[in-house]
Formats: C-alpha cells, sequence, structure tokens
C-alpha cells in the first residue's frame, strides 16, 4: 500500500529536512502536541518537518488544505490527539497527505509563504502529552527478553509455557505516563530479603530502564466486540517510543502472584512525536516464527500479518551520566536492537486484547514489552545486561560502570527506520532522568 | 469522629427512610448519577434518601442549602462526581450535613415542600456510572481468599510470602468497569490443556464472580508524592460494591509471570450508590492481626488505623438462574461474610499504592479484592466455594447446583452495616447477568 508519500525522490522545500540523519522527513509527518513559546498557552496539535512544527491550529484556519483534510486537520488541531486518533484511517491518510502536498518542492511560491506562517521552529514548541491515555497496557512479546529475565530470577524454565501461544499482557498504569524530558524520584518500596526476615524498606537498588516501543489505539470498540486480526492493523493510529522504567527489586518482591504493580507505576516515559502507520509501510517486514515453535491459533494469524506484520525498526538506548554531563559529553550507547525481533506483532497483540470483550478507547496506550534482541548486546534492559547485576556494564566516555541506574543518569532512546531506496523516518527521542529518592522518614 | 448525623433516633420526613431494612436511611445520603426518566436527558448527581432521589441540580437551584453546602452542592450537580470527589473532606461533609438538615423531621413543612420538588421515586430515576473512572486498581487483601485459590491452584505454599507484608494489588482495566444491571458476554480466550499440547480457544469454561467492594479516591495526589497512612484515610471519598467477574481458565493459563489479564478484563461491575466514609464511621472496627503475624513495616501501621481502620459490612451474594426467574424465584444465597476479615485497611491500600510516587486522580477506583471469610461458606468467589470446581454448590430454590456460572446466571451482592444503638447504613446492590458468549467463528 505504498503511494506517493513514500517516494523517497520527493523533497520539501523546507530545507532542514534534507539534512542527512534528519528524523522528521517529508515521508514522515509525525503528529505531537505542544505550546508554542511565549506566545497562546494552549495546546494544540502539530506535524514535525525537518526542524520545524507547523501549527494545525493555524493550518486549520489558513484555508490551505481542501475537504476532507480540512477537516481532519481542525480535529488534530486539538489539546489533544485523542478526536483525531477515533477519526479513522481515511482522515488520517488525507491530513498527511495534504500536507506532504504543501510541504512538497512541487508547492508554489505563494503555498510556501502561506505555509511558513503557520511554522515555528522546533525548539520554540514546548511539548505536551500528544494524548489523554485512558488506558495504558504493556505487553511482553520479545522471547529474549523473556528469557534473559526468566533466568534472573531462578526459573527453572526461563520462558512460560504460554509465551509461544499467546502474547502476555498486563494493566500498566495510565496516570503516570509522562513526556519525555520529565524526570522522576528513584521510587520507595519494599525488597526481599533472606527467608524469615522482615523485607527491607527504602530507595530502589536495582533501578532500571526498559527499551519499548507504544502505539496508540485509533476508533476504539464496544464491551463485548473483539477485533478480528485483520481489522486490528487499522485501528492503531501509530506508534512512539517508550522507557517503562522498572524497579526490579521492588517488582520482584511484589509480583508473586499477580504481576507488577509499585515496580513499574511511578513512571513510564513515552516520545512526543507519533509516526503513522502509513509512515512506517515502507518498513513492514515479514515475521520468521522460528521452524519448531508452534503456529499461533487461528484467531492470532493470518497472510498479511504474516507477511509484512513485523516492522524494521531501529533502536538504541544511551546513558548520560552526571558526569558525562560535567564532561560536556554526549553519554554512551548501552544496548542497540531492532523492533523486528519481536515474537508477536502489534496487530496480534491488539487481537489479543480484545478477543474475550475488552473494550478499547481512542487514544489507549499499548506498550510492546522490552525489546531484547537475539544477542546479550542487544537486550534492552539493564537487569539483562548486567546478568542481574553480576556483570559491570561500561560506559566508556567516563570510565564508569553500572549494574542499574545511579541518581543524575539520564537514559534516552533512539528509533529511526532507513534502508537503500527509501526515506528515513525518524521517531526522534525519549528521554528521562533519575532524580533523588525522597527520604521517606518514617520507615 | 460521631456527629449528629450519626444519631439514631434522627428520623426523615421521608416515610420510607423509616421503613425496617430500608438502606438508604437519613444517617446514610449515599451519592450517584442519574437521569431523570423521560424528562432532560442531562445525568446528574444525586442523594438516595428512602425511596426517593434528590436531584442535586435542582437543590442547587433551589436555594436551600447555605454556603458551603450549596458550593458543593453545584458540583456534586455534576454528570459525573469526580468533581466533587476532588473537593475534599470539608466539602463531603458541608453537603451530606446539610442535606441532612433538609430531610430530618426537624425540618419545617415549606421546606418539606420545596425539597419534595427536588425529588423523585428512585424508580423514575435512570442510574448512570458515578464516576468517570481514569484508573482501576485491585487489591488482594483476603488471607482466606489468597489461601483457598492458592491450594486451587496447587501451590505447595498457597500463601506467598509478601502477603503479610504488604496489600498485593495489579492495575485492573477502567474501561471495562461498568454499572450494575449491565450484562456482559462470556469471554473466549485461551485456557491451558495437557502439557505439551496446543491450548484450548473457547468460551469461558470457568466463569467465577469475585465478592469485593470498591473505594473512590477523593484529592488527588502529585507524582512522586506519597501518601502517608495518616492522609490516606482522608483522602478516600466513600465505598460501593464490586463484582471482579473472572475468566479463571483464561486466568490460570495468562497470568504467569506477568499477573491476571484478560481474564479480568471483560467486565468489571459497581454499584451505583456511593456510601461515604462518614456515613460509615460508626462501623469501624479494630484490625485484629492474627497473634505471631509480623507486624506491618512502620509505613504501614498507626494507632488509629490499628484501633478502626477495618470495617463491619456484612455482604452477601445471591444467584438468580433462568430458571430462578422462570418460576418467580428471587435467587439463592451463594455465601455471607463481613468486610472486617480483610488483612489489610483501605487506607493501608492506599498507602502502599503511592508509596513509590504513583500518582492518584479524583475519582480513581480501587477495589479491596476478593472478600472471603474464614469459614467455607464464607468465601467470595464460586473457586473457592466449589473447591476449584470439584464440589457442587447447591442452588435450593430449584434444586439445580453449580461449580462455575452458567448463561443467564445474574449475580447480585448486596451489603450493609446495621448494629444496635445506630442505624442501618445500606450499600444497595450490585447485579450483573452472564449473556452467551459471541460464536467467534474463525478459531
Amino acid at each position: 500500500m505504498l503511494d506517493f508519500t513514500h517516494d523517497p525522490a520527493a523533497q520539501s522545500w523546507v530545507a532542514s529536512a534534507q539534512l542527512p540523519g534528519c528524523d522528521f522527513t517529508l515521508q514522515n509527518l509525525p503528529l505531537g502536541v505542544f505550546v508554542p513559546e511565549g506566545r497562546d498557552p494552549h495546546p494544540r496539535g502539530g506535524i514535525a518537518i525537518g526542524d520545524q512544527v507547523i501549527d494545525l491550529a493555524r493550518l486549520a484556519a489558513s484555508g490551505l488544505l481542501a475537504e476532507p483534510a480540512a477537516a481532519a486537520c481542525r480535529v488534530a488541531a486539538d489539546s489533544t490527539l485523542n478526536a483525531f486518533m477515533a477519526m479513522g484511517k481515511q482522515s488520517w491518510r488525507a491530513l498527511r497527505h495534504g500536507v506532504f502536498h504543501l510541504l512538497s518542492s512541487q508547492a508554489d511560491g505563494r503555498t510556501q509563504e502561506q505555509m511558513r506562517a503557520c511554522m515555528l521552529p522546533l525548539r520554540q514548541a514546548d511539548m505536551k502529552m500528544p494524548v489523554d491515555v485512558r488506558n495504558y497496557t504493556d505487553f511482553y512479546t520479545s522471547l529474549h527478553h523473556a528469557v534473559n529475565v526468566g533466568r534472573v530470577m531462578g526459573r527453572e524454565n526461563p520462558l512460560t509455557r504460554n509465551f509461544q501461544w499467546l502474547p502476555i499482557a498486563y494493566h500498566g498504569r495510565a496516570s503516570s505516563v509522562v513526556l519525555s524530558g520529565t524526570g522522576f524520584r528513584r521510587p520507595n518500596g519494599q525488597s526481599a530479603t533472606a527467608e524469615r526476615a522482615a523485607p527491607a524498606f527504602g530507595p530502589c537498588r536495582r533501578l532500571d530502564f526498559e527499551l519499548e516501543m507504544g502505539f496508540f489505539v485509533g476508533p476504539g470498540t464496544q464491551l463485548g466486540e473483539p477485533l478480528p486480526l485483520a481489522q486490528a492493523r487499522d485501528r492503531i493510529f501509530g506508534m512512539c517510543l517508550l522507557n517503562d522504567w522498572s524497579a526490579r527489586d521492588h517488582q520482584f518482591w511484589e509480583m508473586d502472584p499477580l504481576g507488577p504493580f509499585l515496580g513499574k507505576n511511578f513512571c513510564t516515559s513515552i516520545s512526543p512525536w507519533i509516526v503513522s502507520m502509513e509512515a512506517l509501510a515502507p518498513y513492514r517486514v515479514a515475521f520468521d516464527r522460528p521452524a519448531g515453535d508452534p503456529q499461533p491459533l487461528p484467531y492470532l494469524q493470518d497472510a498479511a500479518d504474516r507477511e509484512s506484520g513485523s516492522l524494521d525498526v531501529h533502536l538504541e538506548v544511551c546513558l548520560q551520566s552526571r558526569r558525562h554531563r560535567a564532561q560536556n559529553l554526549p553519554g554512551d550507547r548501552l544496548t542497540a536492537t531492532s523492533f523486528r525481533h519481536q515474537y508477536w506483532t502489534i496487530a496480534q497483540m491488539l487481537a489479543q486484547h480484545t478477543v474475550g470483550g475488552c473494550d478499547l478507547r481512542s487514544g489507549d496506550l499499548v506498550g510492546t514489552g522490552t525489546i531484547s534482541g537475539p544477542t546479550q548486546d542487544q537486550a534492552g534492559a539493564l537487569v539483562e545486561l548486567s546478568r542481574g547485576g553480576t556483570l559491570a556494564v561500561s560506559l566508556p566516555g567516563t570510565g564508569e560502570t553500572r549494574t542499574f541506574l545511579e541518581d543524575g543518569d539520564s537514559v534516552s532512546i533512539k528509533g529511526w527506520c532507513e534502508k537503500p531506496g527509501f526515506a528515513r523516518i525518524g521517531f526522534g527521542e525519549c528521554r528521562g532522568e533519575v532524580l533523588p529518592a525522597l527520604d521517606f522518614g518514617v520507615a
């Protein structure tokens, strides 16, 4: 389903969109919500191009877009993208195609001038949460992550038997999903001690990041209405980067039998720009289920999903410590992998989510679970990279090491798609900094 | 902290509020949201008294209340109670006390006449969700339930070691919380089969209810701001009845390692009337932690919570099958117990919820977990009453038996407080009916 908006030869008159390594190319056009610095404080929708952002409220008022793109733009200009997500695929496409034409080097001088009046530099845009997250679900779809963590937990069979049969998930906490750039305090909590002793209470000693992607639900569903796999694809609006910060000591103590709670709900960070599934279409890839693994049950498979349900998104995590910042160093790379290694596709996740009748709302956030590739250096969390804290991970820039995160550590996730014959599609960055724990006093 | 509103001798001029067994006495005054049948379709807040409901929009306009009760009433008249919950304890009390005076038999004839103009019969009130549930958390605080279920699951130690150290919880699904009276389809899903075989897919064969209570968060908290136990008490607005319907076969297959997901998120029912903590004050009781059990860590205990943190709410569950209805029978009682047997108090639950920094929003719903008393006939779920489906539970009215729920079964939870020297405080009813599964076709 590629069209003219995927043509890598298409250029924009916005010069910065043509620079090598630019995330926000003409072929991308991700959506976010922002406040223009020092002006009208009302948040509004925006589209990123190069180092600029298009103010959709101004674009909607400009008369530059024809229907149905104009109607879509009016809704996308809202203070959250929930209503725009509810409009569905035709409206999403209309806006993306309409803006593509206006930004293309084919646009005439007068159009470019009018468009410039709707734009401001990205550095003047104060980014806000793009969505009012009503529900947040986190999946667990990397086999490599599941095996790595199962080993750390000392499980006899590191992979649970259900893993290959269904995309495992749990409900996360919607209230504590925050935008990239938000710092959070190291959480206090209980952790296990020797058998029969009282648990310890205090600041987390095994604070971790989790490299994930998130996706957003478009049109919602009714309670009792399962979404077949083939329809699930079209209900997904787009994707972002996600860091599901984890307090491993608290998590491992509390999670038997009902799963993670405080170990995960103190903060979850997302990147501000949402890349549409249409922009990602050139990077769809087949999922190669390892030979000998069971085939999914019928409701979790079809030819289209098998042939192009995965996505080849390159992902990297960098850690910048206080010492890095003191020395003006950018931070060291901890891991790099691709989203294509996940064992279940995002359409399978949504089909599974609704198969029992659970309803979805527009703007619901779904995490993919930690993304770990097949090798040790491709793992998506410190608990795996440090093998449960037994192996020091080097930060060559400063000569420091880490087993888990320290106060002042800033973790940055970046992601992008790139291959010969296609334009680069980038996600920008998801960053968060660990602030010292609150002195709890009482315990 | 008892005052004149707890005086059992106080009577209302609303005659039905004095009838024996009336849930909605003058001392109760629970809040809900409703639409007056056949009139203005806009939902608005209401207070139940006897067999009547006070339309708070009309009361706010009547001029009958003085400030600050009038201001509280204007906010409580909204289409959800979230904003009223955010106002805090002083406003909640002002409205309850103000309405108490207006409904008391001390009120003069003209006041009674004006109040009558603000009221309608409960049977003409179409009840709506009282709250926009932004986040739903479910605890697991009955030791008896935990032991019963651990045994059914074949655990060597039925009680996990963390149980006595912290109130265990998991995040539930907010979108699928529905009002009492809403039917739901039996969910489809995967369940375990013999080792090495593919899991089965189809309608749930072990559909269960869970007898719970719910409580609502008043003023919210900021991310990173723990709520000390002593403050947690005043942040709780009130309580309702809750049924956390569960698909045991799906749940037990999926829940290792991340907890319940589809086994719980197809439907959660709540009763329409929220009873304030102030109305419940006479029924506060001490929690008797069994001798020899570990004392809670300092952040989870204080004298006030120990002495009066539990609540003596009598709870019953009835099942009305299709056959009961065909024979005009009211249904048979499955179980009866009290909320006082829970191992953790609701203030402890809220203190635990926020200790790591997780933020709360006004109107967040918190479930207490299944409420099972110490004896087998006090268990709060069929999986316990039938010992994992091995023991048939009798329905004497029709001569039927149950191990799990069948299509057409309607389950009703009722709850009330009653003791000599105090007025009865009732919760009304939380009811739901099992509709047949959707024919899934594909699998």
